[in-house]
């Protein structure tokens, strides 16, 4: 039996029980080192832990696959909710069910950012991520157009990394083209984490922010605006 | 000061430990009666509930302000996140900065439902609800246009109700004009409470499933397949 099971933004207290309650059955964690060191306090003599590299998301898989086929209880851990670009497909995919798999979800981090910002969720929204390793980028560009179009709130996920700093600039441009400059725009850095940082702004300032690679972005749609600092989409009621 | 707090699907396993301390810590809770009833086994004796009708939003919220400045530290309480289409907003809104307002996040039905169905969002996705009580249609009909040009995911809330029984028909025909019929979709009704039920099917199929509007939908894009009889959209490892 393997469970897939997310971490929210990582600290114990934004885990649902469900998932404290799923960790504390297995016999076994893995997981990318940083989210196993989120929660090795909780669990450092009493489990067997596994870190694995960053990028190692396939031999985590078949590692936890083995474990499971061995007659363990296996959890791979990831942040977040794994159901959103994280490790319940691949996990699935390996799986092939040769053993049972339960994807045990978690806080995703377009709403552990909303609730920061305000609530600039009120209405439609698309989550697209920057990162091009899996996708190519004029698809990217291709879907940041048509939300655009849609004037849907547009949520960024992987926004700046090292190998891609100039991302989140192109984005904006693209996003320039159908929203106004003046569209509120927020970012929030190691949401829920030690480290916690966020702003609001416009979306023609909002590339120069300090963003990076542990930084979400949430862009209003042409009814979001600014109250008292923080993002607000209406939904349309009558106060 | 006012928390709005997220319960996630409706069992209390399933919010976090931050959203159940969050209520220990409130003088009043207050939300509409369904979701008063989820959690009274849990407080029922210690505290003072108080359940209101449904469509009573903007009353809800003008309560808990008032009680808020009366030096109560209350909770605002809905089902899901109440970032995503929900009470954070309104009363962001009708606060107006006059107390303090935190927002708790909760699990989000896309997030439950997807766990429940497999890994259909693995990749970009957009959200949207099908509900024209606050929206007109002809935007809706325009999102759906333009969500499944870009090929996202398309997750939909409100996806019927008694008032617009055709709805999804309509969302359907729209997506059919840019998806192929055979593309995965499924439903869960009732994610992650008593009476849980879901389906996995096509694109062109899913209308005719037992869709209500305590039914998540998820429509998978031009990736996404059915393996082992679960919605798996691939993120593009190599496995």
């Amino acid at each position: 039996m393997i469970y897939v099971v997310g971490l929210g933004p990582g600290k114990k207290d934004q885990m649902t029980k469900r998932a404290l309650d799923t960790l504390d059955k297995c016999d076994v964690i893995i997981g990318y080192k940083a989210y196993i060191d989120l929660i090795k306090d909780c669990y450092d003599d009493k489990k067997e832990l596994v870190s694995s590299p960053m990028k190692g998301e396939t031999s985590r898989c078949h590692m936890a696959l083995e474990r499971a086929l061995n007659g363990d209880t296996v959890a791979i851990v990831s942040s977040g909710d794994p159901g959103v670009y994280g490790m319940a497909g691949i996990m699935l995919e390996i799986a092939q069910g040769k053993t049972e798999v339960e994807i045990v979800p978690g806080m995703t981090a377009a709403c552990t950012a909303a609730a920061i910002l305000g609530a600039p969720l009120m209405h439609d929204f698309a989550i697209i991520s920057l990162s091009d390793l899996l996708t190519p980028w004029e698809l990217i560009e291709k879907r940041l157009t048509l939300a655009g179009e849609a004037d849907f709130i547009v949520c960024l996920y992987n926004p700046a990394s090292h190998g891609r700093p100039d991302h989140l600039r192109k984005a904006v441009e693209i996003l320039l083209q159908s929203k106004s400059p003046e569209t509120p725009a927020g970012w929030v850095k190691n949401a829920g984490r030690d480290g916690e940082e966020y702003g609001v702004t416009t979306l023609d300032k909002i590339a120069d922010e300090p963003i990076n690679m542990f930084t979400t972005v949430i862009i209003g749609n042409s009814t979001t605006k600014i109250q008292n600092g923080k993002m607000l989409t209406p939904r349309g009621y009558k106060i």
